[in-house]
């Protein structure tokens, strides 16, 4: 038996369980909540509004140039936290194992989730560990549940866009779907595409400093830009028009998208917002997030209208507009 | 392509994935704060302590006697709220879905959480889909994470046993793990064996109105009430005696153990609490249990001593002394 590889026993909830917890994961993740090992962790909060959200990731390949599995999960929860404005600050976390799987790959994911978890400010105050047969999973499966508190005032959520608006986002587009595509597919490029996987709730607190009338935030992940801004202009009831010329893009992404036969605005991004303010407010936003290291490529790239509701339209390098629907059927399995 | 089939492009967060969600999801779990579909939901707390959990099942079967996956997921969740003493409200539910599962399947899973839900008294506000190819995931896995409010003067965790204390369970051990198991191995019993699995936080909060003072609450689930046990005894420093002929158990059950060589202290229960309070006020905390539904087999099993800390005894019928050791090794790989 390699002790190296994860065994069955190791979720059994028996001693062989414990240890695994105690040795790496309370170690790893530092802090007095987790190391009471309750079956809950209690935490004081004041008066006021919390939000709440969840995601399990599956991403294939775990590592990936730019981050792995682990960071992409404690981000993407501070992310969805942040989306709503919220002050991220407890996450809760759920393995599920590959019986199998190399035990110093789970800790180079666990290692690089403290990091993310310090990085943004956040504890990992409650976990779960299942471990399941070979061939029952794929090597590792990771949920990730968040809290945070959302400051008096602030009120962002999908259906406030209004016409007149202006998009922001805060960089270039599709790098983390395309990170994860190329080295999945071993495709060999000049230079290597990264993952932009960050954790944006700093980002977001120096843009609502700047202008706490902030709209709509949102990132676009699964299903990118496109998606996620037919997302708001159902939500919203408004339209929504994009100008092509000015959506940021890296070479060797866009590249690599013709290659492939895909179209950027459908790819996903792990650090990227989108961001709708009310247009004499745009250019504070934009000041804001460029003085952010995560905001330096910050650009406004469309409006919100009023015809066309529930509907998003480019309007393309050349003058012309097409339509811009949600992504249909599926480009690319296990992005995150 | 069979429409009655789960689709890999239902994971995609594109036009299938949303479809999937409203006509499904949103439409089981309705509730306001679902139905915003922002990042996350945000609620309104007051000032005081939350308490925040999280459990992933992968269960196998995904239907058992006396439940399936959807409701045992909810009912675990809830349950880990109220082991801290908390009053469940939000739960988040996170799915990872295999390619092909049955969509029929599904959707009693859903409504089968939906119901487990309502009975608890707990809003289920943000979710996520992740859909797998074939082959790598087992049919569905699900993670839910809660969060709960503490009432006030309520301190319940499992460093808090003191000697002299009384060890209660509310009924039969043994049942979830080996309907589970029967199931599994299509073993044919006279009478079939029925998970106890049940969401106890109406049992508890009966509990917590008849003695505010009670010192810890643990449902034995993976492990069992020894492995269960043994973490209390190592928390709170303490030694734990169990008297053998007090421990609940059903006929069958011991029968079925006997038949697979299974020890039922080490089998998972779903439906239990083991209750720690000090010996003066056992007899009002297990009258308030046994005039509960879910309390009526309720017993005193044990109780708390200063010698052999750490470590669980159990006072065998014929008056012997035996170690009971937390579970080594994995007996029931995917019990809940």
């Amino acid at each position: 038996m390699d002790q190296r590889l994860i065994q069955l026993d190791q979720g059994s909830g028996g001693r062989a369980m414990h240890e695994l917890i105690d040795g790496l994961f309370i170690s790893a993740f530092s802090n007095p909540l987790l190391a009471e090992r309750n079956d809950s962790a209690v935490f004081e909060v004041g008066a006021g509004r919390i939000a709440m959200t969840t995601d399990s990731y599956v991403v294939d390949p775990i590592f990936f140039p730019g981050g792995n599995i682990g960071c992409l999960a404690v981000h993407g929860t501070v992310n969805d936290l942040a989306m709503r404005g919220a002050k991220p600050l407890y996450i809760t976390v759920g393995f599920i194992l590959e019986e199998g799987l190399d035990l110093g790959d789970l800790e180079k994911i666990v290692s690089s989730m403290a990091d993310a978890a310090r990085e943004a400010g956040v504890q990992i105050v409650a976990g779960d560990t299942k471990v399941v047969p070979r061939g029952k999973a794929d090597k590792i499966f990771i949920n990730t549940s968040g809290v945070g508190i959302v400051p008096p005032g602030i009120n962002i959520g999908g259906a406030n866009a209004r016409p007149g608006d202006a998009v922001l986002i805060n960089g270039t587009i599709g790098d983390h779907g395309m990170a994860v595509l190329c080295k999945r597919e071993g495709l060999a490029l000049e230079n290597e595409i990264k993952s932009d996987a960050a954790a944006l709730n700093g980002l977001v607190d120096q843009m609502i400093t700047a202008c706490a009338g902030i709209r709509v935030l949102r990132d676009p992940t699964r299903g990118g830009v496109a998606t996620t801004l037919n997302e708001i202009a159902e939500q919203s009831g408004v339209g929504i028009r994009l100008f092509e010329e000015q959506i940021p893009i890296r070479e060797d992404v866009a590249g690599a998208c013709e290659i492939l036969g895909l179209d950027p605005l459908y790819v996903a991004n792990e650090g990227k917002v989108l961001v709708i303010v009310p247009r004499d407010e745009a250019q504070a936003v934009l000041s804001a997030m460029q003085s952010h290291p995560l905001g330096l490529g910050a650009r406004c790239i469309g409006e919100v209208v009023s015809n066309d509701p529930g509907r998003v339209f480019l309007r393309t390098r050349i003058g012309g507009h097409r339509l811009v629907d949600m992504l249909r059927g599926e480009q690319l399995p296990r992005i995150c």
